[in-house]
């Protein structure tokens, strides 16, 4: 029993702890379990009537929101399922979960293929891509690309602090992709030579704005000032729910010595007197790009302008609430 | 004897030695050099016929700007000498390239307090102020803000590669500035933070164009989509005399390893059969700002808008031509 | 009956009269009386057959569109009951109109306070926010941040002529919140200090244009230019639903002497000889700010781009036609 | 003697007096007056030597120049004076200050009417000005223009607080310049039938910035976003001398109470218990108009644009030092 | 049978040859003849069981598919008409079929002048209208507006390299319509005179880019820097269903004799030796304008700003398929 | 005599005449003949007193001036060579203009050529430059790149109505560079191949606008949107000295059967009744390109940003007054 005295099933249980153990992790990942521990509950609940089979289900699913508040993904998989419970009795109810939760474990698993493709489609022979940071989703555009035969090179960003854009280089150089890595200051240097500029989504919120790694937001200022298209790649698992009452997105920060290290503190502070308070070094994760600074966002539904994605949002997981077990 | 038969002084022989191996180095030390030599020149020239004088002096003008025709100093200097030849004697002719030599040097000498000066009457106090890279001109402005008492604060980009951004972190930790240290990715969130960017210039063009370390112009232009004045603190000899005939500044080309060190390359490698050509890294060590997202040149002479850069180089070079010893 | 010779109810008429006499004032008054008369009509109709109880109904619903037709509010309320419309016998039709209309009523009253929550929700504590006019929508949004317990302060413009930012002023004082009173010419100076502009809006366009208090646009366009966002706040009663297909607003023109009262004019015009026909006042009670201005338009259903209020309209209203009682 | 003791004239004292208690204001007489201050001493210098001459007439100037150090005018005609001193005897100083005092001061008589001429020049047939504020260099462009023919047609800003677009539209009408008075807020909207903008200005800064009446710096975006070119008159007196050496202009103040007086602040804060802290008004009476807003600086030497205005400010008045006497 | 086997009706078949032969040609004549053979093929299936039925059905939509597949239309005619496919029997089907064929082919007809209403309501009295090449639709908004009895004017421009402009203005002036004819070069400058630019589109894609008549892209931007807001006019048969999942839109190449004729050529070449193989002439038929150019899109739905477009795209033909049979 | 009692020789008077006549033309031609004509009237001058040679040099210019007043070099090269009048003597005087037409007649001699070094020396091999129109100076940069042996490519705005784009496509493909023809509507779809925009000018005003070909300022516009730089190459006898005075620039008018010959003009009325009064075509020779969309303008003295040019301008031909005979 949950706290409010409703039977969640002790699969969903577990599920909900290795969320928030972060045992299970990533936003594909954390869905995925999500909605299939809904379907589980589903399947295993003793409800004889069916209010308290809803009752139930929003109590399995008000419990998994409850690990990690903060993912994105978490209440959109939630949402999406709770909002395919119909039927008059219990047996119908139950099948109507279990579908709606294959249906949406079904559709994830080609979700990032399905975008990658799309993504592909923006793409002409001979166009240079200009990437930040590393994302499975972008990636997956231009391995499409790459199996499509378009011929592509990238100027990849080595993306400082934690230098991700390594990653990014090694993929595409494990698919032939001529690379040319540059550190992030020389970009607005190198977009003479882009066709495109291609960055993945920590999440998208429904004003259209993109927050993702740390040098985005520039980045797409600058394309623009010369004349470079920006995509955005992002499963709609990525549209962040709260966003659509107004909340703001919460920026990580990161620790601080990511971007200074004790040598390089020590270093600077060496013709200091006594300890030096007076340096700080700030490592946010994450930035946010409006809107006006992106061309499309590519998800496994095709393609959007931003400011059209909260449409999406609404179709895909309903006008929000706070809490998705009051749906 | 120089190739063309004309006398030049020994000690100008030296000074051109040691400009051209680089014991000489640094756009003021080079210019000073160059000054004194051409003094010394004068000082010992055998000449008994003003031609013969004026013939040796530009003799020497050239040997010394031979030795390192892409220094902007250089030029600079032996050309405002020159253009202070003036007697219808001898003895005229060398008093005058004495005197001129002299309040070149002397010029020269107070011109980076003197520019500081300028550049700190600009801040208030309170003010943020982004910097990027390491310059002695903008951190002459800083200095001087804080010897005048304002009260300010500095948001310092690493600058990769070299991140000698913590070079410029140190100096202000010395002189008591509170330092914040951030990635060059993250500019654009942190200049909502910030009331001016100050940078300094490896050269600036007739066209208003400021050359200086990769990044500068990616950051001017954030600077103006996010409401930052961008100042650029720079001595004149940095006036980079061949752009006034439209001629563009090579930008130089880096080692690459410091972008892409070897272990990071094998690691990127890591998947790829063979040897790996396709992965490669670009290392320029400038890049060009255009004059509309800069507002302001400061100098010795005072703050100029880029724009109008090109009367001063007129005015203190003289309308320019390809060799300095044609004056 | 009607002019047509359906059979009006009587509460129906009434309503109708008050409304054209502005008895019945402001979007949401109108919009609720509207609603309210036509499921009164529904209650007391006595025809007998589900063609003519539709006849009834729509005969209702243009003589309340036809006394004030620039209402934007009013057209709104009469589609959005009509198109709930639905039964195959007269007491299902009834019953349809009766709970739709209940429906509208109930949104309209909670519309305020829940865009008040969205709006609060982009608000962080020590935001400073720049208001225009005088918008209870608008001031919902702070009042909702107030009792959050957000620490805002505000800078008010005073907005000529009617000087109705006072009114703003004295509700935020009475909430505690710090107010700065500023001349409309002062708005680019002081958006420095600002986080957000935040202003209502008299009605919204299909195009996403916003038509609001004369300042508007040209405070949005300062805005963008100093990097601050721009909030509009709006409930969808707002939604000007003749847009859709095209039809301009029509900007009402107020007196003149709003601007220019007698005493001033008598004033400029002393050196002119006789009646002076050269001097005029213009006196436009909106301005028209396009969509590429505004950051995001809260409403009761949560947040959006301006460019996806048109998809908004169409899911509460209907595809548009030009009068609603042919819905 | 003053106080270093030097031999000041007693008219030149009397002057320094007036216009320390500002009985001499205006930017113009100010200037007038310091010139024929500096050649009355030069006329009753008693000084037997040249360098006991200079040195007396830089102590008058030194003396003028303390009575308000802040008014732009006055340094530049002491600098203008003082920069013809020329002669190897006191006789020939004392004609070349003479002469040199009586050429300031003709040039500053027709200085009005010569820059109204050019100002005129730009207007054509059938054009419709948009005005803010009342700057006499800048209506003597229209009248200029209205003598010439040109027939034309004013949008005048009341610009608030003190309404001085009254004064403005007075002289317009009394020229029979058709007049239409709007109020600040209303300028995005008529700029779409205005031809050009024309403002005066307190000051211009070495950076090509307009010190101007608070609202112009917001009008020169609008006129941007607008395509309407704008125009700005000022005489050379207004060239900002100190802006050379990068100091910033202070923004004088003025009484809060233009912008809220008493009855509108005790109305504001009716619903408030006791008195209110949190209610305040700024009241700046300039705004800084960078010049990428600006099209052209109308004076009486031609026009310019104001990136180039620094150029003409040491072509008049020297290459600055932070004390005119020590030129 | 086609190819699969399938028996398609053979007045499918006739009009399948007729649209590749371009017998049947233009984006509205083709979508009806689709229509038109899909409702055909319903009323003269002979198939026995629901699945055959539908296999039929879509083996024809395929044939149709196959003869143009760039031909926009063609595929959005299609899907609409297989999305209403629905029943349980073969009779049920087949009305579905008919019905909703004749519900496309009756919307379709009425399209254009539905949208000329709507562009209609944008125009004001005294508007002037800059109209580049020649199309239909932009054309019926300017007819509706003159049957509304609106003043209007036009700025053709004549459109290198087919003079189409020609046509444009033969058509107003039928109707009255004063008209000044320009070479396109002059856009910008009579950009000033114009109230409103108004085209037309070749096809409208998923990211809100309108792909128009080579030329229309530069006049957009023009268009916004000068101030004058750009619609464009399109029946929802232009929406291209392919952007949906990122496709880029070929752009078909002209004759570059209509660039250069042959007389042309040899004048230019005629100082060449030989045969001159270094000059080419370029000759696209359209352009890509970036939605944030664009300020409505009118339809025969309504006005739509240039994002949202991908709305109605989904709403009108489904979530976008590559191949429209497999609906 | 002139009209004004002044000998003026006949060498002058025919000068004068062939000038009126148009047999003189072009800029630069204008300019050598009026400067020899100075020079003839200096040395065939009887004038006894160095007053009256004075009073005959400047009737001289008067009647030169006065035979195109429009025609821009024109005052250029009288005003150029009247300020070096100078000396107390008729010899020396006559020596004094005999020399400075000299002078003037060398610099403009060399002017294309020194201009076309500078502009080569922007481009760079492999650099691809747009032009529009026809013009020396322009071609100048381009013969002398080809000279210098850079590799480049031409993409030719045809150029409408006169098709001047095919005069500098022989041009080109006689020096061999490869050259793509494009309409003018395609250059922003072209610019994203384009390293350049050159261009000529007509004349260029003292705000920095450039006066040239219709067409120029949108190409101007777009080259910025796209990241272009534009480059306009213009002799400084191009520098238009009335705009100093605020000047505006008369466009001419041509023929408007450029546009619309008479054969496009019956197809056109074709369709209505009687004479078409309705039907008009505009054709202005130039437009105006504001300085913000000019990187740099290429002279014999250099190249300088736009803003600047009006230093140049005072540098040669003096603080412009109206009529040059009054220098």
């Amino acid at each position: 029993m949950d706290d409010r005295g409703h039977d969640v099933a002790p699969a969903v249980e577990t599920t909900a702890d290795e969320i928030a153990a972060m045992e299970i992790r990533g936003a594909a990942t954390i869905a995925d379990a999500a909605a299939e521990a809904l379907a589980i509950q589903a399947q295993r609940s003793d409800a004889d009537r069916p209010d308290a089979f809803e009752r139930q289900l929003r109590a399995a699913a008000k419990a998994l929101y409850e690990t990690r508040p903060t993912a994105v993904s978490l209440p959109n998989a939630l949402r999406y399922v709770l909002a395919g419970m119909d039927g008059e009795t219990v047996a119908k109810l139950r099948a109507s979960i279990v579908d709606r939760a294959g249906e949406f474990r079904r559709d994830l698993d080609r979700a990032q293929s399905k975008l990658g493709s799309v993504g592909a489609n923006r793409l002409r022979d001979g166009d240079v891509v200009m990437t930040h940071c590393h994302s499975t989703d972008a990636l997956a555009c231009l391995e499409a690309a790459v199996e499509d035969g378009t011929e592509i090179e990238a100027i990849v960003k080595e993306t400082r602090p934690r230098m991700q854009g390594h990653i990014t280089a090694g993929q595409l150089r494990e698919w032939g992709v001529p690379v040319t890595v540059i550190v992030d200051g020389a970009a607005r240097r190198y977009l003479d030579r882009a066709d495109h500029v291609l960055v993945g989504a920590d999440s998208i919120a429904a004003d259209g704005s993109v927050i993702n790694k740390i040098g985005t937001s520039g980045l797409a200022v600058l394309a623009r000032e010369r004349g470079v298209p920006v995509t955005v790649a992002a499963q709609t698992i990525k549209l962040h729910p709260d966003t659509m009452t107004g909340h703001t997105v919460e920026i990580e920060r990161r620790d601080e010595r990511e971007v200074l290290d004790e040598e390089a503190r020590a270093a600077i502070t060496d013709g200091v007197d006594g300890v030096d308070d007076g340096l700080t070094a700030e490592n946010p994760a994450f930035d946010v790009t409006p809107p006006r600074y992106v061309d499309a966002i590519v998800t496994e539904h095709g393609q959007f302008p931003p400011e059209t994605i909260v449409t999406l949002m609404r179709e895909l997981f309903g006008e929000t609430v706070d809490e998705p077990w009051e749906l």
